[in-house]
């Protein structure tokens, strides 16, 4: 592999863009905050990042494929998948980590529930929330499961995705349905209990 | 309790209103199977239907309430709640119906996904989804897993409102999150059996 150049070696014009990229991503979530999803303009993130609206063109092609993006960002230290072993104990602190950091966040809640409005009506920013936003992360959680199956915490017929949706279809139930607040940490660990029998090795 | 005209003997105006309503409603869910949700207006429902915007706006606030109107009236017997005692050929039916019925039906499907979405940004809309739409099916299910419980069918610990997360909200965790093909039969019943181990009366 050739030796990435550190970054203060890159060209001007490359570092320029990654700072753009950094205040383009930030004003989204920031206006989306302030605004809701809804009313948010590529202008209006524009102007609050300091660029011209062909600069989030050319990277962009829409304000839902921005927010997707933050949010990705965003996602990563929210939704890591830890690995202690116990897989009761990793799921508490992985649900938590999303409903805490993401879901209930003032900064990403509110964009997060008006991106998946979005795609509703928008196949192309649907692709994008199922490939890049969920994606990866439902595959951390189906390596966690199939790791806890092959030492038998879970049992052996246990279906993976079946498994993901019984744990995380709740949170978004709740999130997207107005179904009362968002799951606390009593609560997530009732539901990851119930789940955990309802896959439990048979005896 | 005073005495209920029959249809024949009410006034030509109430009349006229009920087959106004009807027409109304059918033109809303019309439109979205055609167009999607999204680029529906009053307008074009009045159009379709035969009467004026003003009579659309004297009965109801926005499209959304139109459309949640005729989702209403469409849920009826796709949502139905059986009661033959079993709870898990009960559930199988009833879910089994929603599914087919409504999610996956072409005039209805769309316009409930659209709704929910719009629900997003209408928090009078979202009310009404709550209030009119979900509460009254949420608490035939309810009562019915009750009855379960008190028949001990279920554990009773088991929480009903929990119970009813587990089994529906997957269903709209693939309808909302664009995760795959809904829930065919063989998985609907995959899926209650999980959930009925989970809160399996204890041994």
């Amino acid at each position: 592999m050739p030796e990435t150049p550190s970054a203060s070696a890159q060209p001007p014009h490359r570092r320029r863009s990654a700072s753009s990229r950094r205040a383009i991503l930030d004003a989204s979530l920031d206006l989306c905050a302030d605004q809701g999803y809804g009313p948010v303009t590529v202008e209006a993130i524009a102007a609050r990042a300091g660029v011209s609206k062909k600069t989030i063109y050319r990277w962009w092609p829409s304000k839902g494929a921005v927010v997707l993006e933050a949010l990705d960002d965003a996602a990563n230290p929210a939704a890591d998948f830890p690995d202690s072993g116990d897989l009761l104990e990793d799921l508490v602190v992985q649900m938590e980590g999303l409903v805490r950091g993401l879901f209930s966040d003032r900064r990403f809640g509110p964009a997060l529930v008006g991106l998946i409005a979005d795609t509703q009506h928008d196949p192309m920013l649907a692709r994008g929330l199922v490939d890049d936003l969920f994606g990866p992360r439902v595959e951390d959680a189906r390596r966690r499961l199939v790791k806890a199956r092959d030492v038998g915490q879970i049992s052996q017929d246990a279906d993976p995705n079946l498994v993901i949706e019984l744990l995380y279809a709740p949170l978004y139930y709740r999130l997207l349905l107005h179904q009362g607040d968002l799951h606390d940490t009593t609560e997530l660990r009732v539901l990851i209990e119930h789940v955990m029998r309802a896959v439990a090795p048979k005896t």
